[in-house]
């Protein structure tokens, strides 16, 4: 098992993917997102579920693709919702065409998703769609329980926590369950498979939450502090408004309901409260628990030791990037 | 084979599907939208399919939901396109709600089609799926080209024919031949109800397009004239363009060019044109030429004699129906 060979394998079949041609309007948007490139981090992962289990595992590329076409289905149909102008340094498909073209588009990227899981012979066909139907609908519930979060007074740890397992979460857990499931893994492997991908998936956005605030900028790659400017409800500001009493939760308000500031001053003085309450350690505990939980999943599966242990070093270098 | 018992078992499997529940907002529009109403014509086209070669139909009415779950997830998304207010009178979901409910609740019902196909057995299932991609991907296909027509100028009778097959036809063919893919119905027989489904739904658009101009308004049911009045490329206005010469040929770009103008007065130009250029024979030709060839299909099918009459009349009754 070797991540690069199938890191490598995974970005020749996406070259290779056919999705249409005609009217150009509906499938240039689509190779357009697939060609902005990404880690591929969803299909790696199944493949290397499946490497688990065979040698063999070139030949499961094309249906493990499906989890990444679908992955940027979603990112296509969120852009137009969150408003984003980028994606990956580049124009979102509906700023570069228009909201109707990203829909249909992305309509059409679901169904290939789709096309894509026929490749799998016919007795495990309805298993694994049965379980991306799961799936698919569970990342639509939270990303319309993110968008109710911006307007919903309230939300606690507990909503938040089950918000990034729908949404980001659920897809994780599904890649690394369907490679398994193409190898006709026993029911008790899939399902720790499904939890370790569900839990390193919550921790993944635990340390996407903690990046924010205290990533270094050149690392991250992104604006530190861009979750405070937006009053993000991310898990820090959550178990600040939790944790914080009297003068914390009076400048805390204050920040969060100034309609105009100066960003670094925000940043500065939300990220000094955040420190003041531990809030810092309380996320990485929890980001580590989530770690550990995957980690103890993985180490029941019913799999040879040392490609379980190229697993673990794999998902161990994920935990340790810095964007 | 009674066609009422089979709109009544669907209307009641209707009424029993289970789409979700959290959040309210991803799924009430769901139930909202199926619970407007309509002729279910596609369900029941399938379970009267079925009937031609089982008495048992019962039992395939919750697959056979998926064609109407997946036609009202297409009408939720082109309601947004097309920024329609209303459907079957009352508000469209992205007017009721918003865009962005209106395109998630929609894709989650794409989720739920394939679900509903799921009920399916393992042996039927990839051909089955396999056939309504093909179909999913040509009815986003002849969305997008209508949407394109709008603005393209040369339309011709050969791109709308192929538009209104994409965009219409195509899921009554699938419809149809579902109910025969379902009872292991043979290739040939299969063939024929996609292409008898293909060709009266062709023929209902150029039904449509007529009924706008020469239907009677009490029965149509809508306003008379208004593909007229938003200059829309049916096939009566490509026709004449094609045909119009001289004198007609300048009234009616002056009427198609006229942004502003007496709504009865440019109806009763353009209409005057089209009695004109014979347009309305025209369109009558072409939509009973297509009638006839689904016909032809109807008749090659190796079903029961008096099931392929009963399916025919229902057929018919539709065609002669003024609305």
């Amino acid at each position: 098992m070797d991540v690069n060979q199938i890191a490598t394998k995974i970005n020749q079949e996406i070259a290779a993917l056919q999705y249409g041609q005609h009217p150009p309007e509906l499938y240039e948007p689509i190779r357009y997102m697939m060609s902005l490139g990404g880690k591929r981090l969803r299909p790696v992962l199944t493949l290397l579920a499946t490497s688990l289990y065979t040698d063999d595992w070139q030949r499961y590329a094309k249906p493990a693709l499906a989890v990444e076409v679908f992955h940027n289905f979603t990112l296509m149909h969120d852009d137009i919702m969150d408003a984003a102008p980028l994606r990956r340094g580049k124009p979102t498909v509906h700023t570069q065409w228009n909201n109707n073209v990203a829909i249909l588009s992305g309509d059409v990227m679901l169904v290939n998703a789709y096309e894509l899981l026929l490749e799998l012979p016919a007795q495990q066909l309805a298993q694994v769609i049965r379980r991306f139907n799961r799936c698919a609908a569970e990342v639509c519930e939270g990303q319309q329980l993110d968008m109710n979060f911006e307007k919903q007074p309230g939300v606690t740890e507990e909503d938040y926590l089950e918000m990034i397992r729908l949404k980001t979460a659920a897809l994780l857990g599904f890649s690394l369950e369907l490679g398994g499931l193409m190898v006709g893994a026993d029911h008790t492997d899939t399902t720790l498979l499904y939890e370790l991908g569900e839990s390193i998936g919550i921790g993944f956005q635990l340390k996407d939450d903690l990046l924010d605030v205290f990533g270094e900028q050149a690392k991250v790659g992104k604006q530190v502090g861009g979750d405070i400017m937006a009053n993000k409800k991310t898990f820090l500001l959550i178990k600040a408004l939790q944790e914080a009493q009297e003068q914390d939760l009076e400048e805390l308000t204050y920040w969060l309901n100034q309609p105009s500031f100066v960003p670094e001053e925000k940043v500065k003085a939300i990220t000094a409260i955040y420190e003041r309450l531990d809030i810092r350690q309380i996320a990485e505990n929890k980001m580590n628990e989530y770690f550990a939980l995957g980690m103890f999943c993985l180490d029941r599966l019913h799999a040879n030791t040392a490609k379980k242990e190229a697993l673990k070093q794999f998902i161990e270098q994920i935990i340790a990037r810095e964007n």
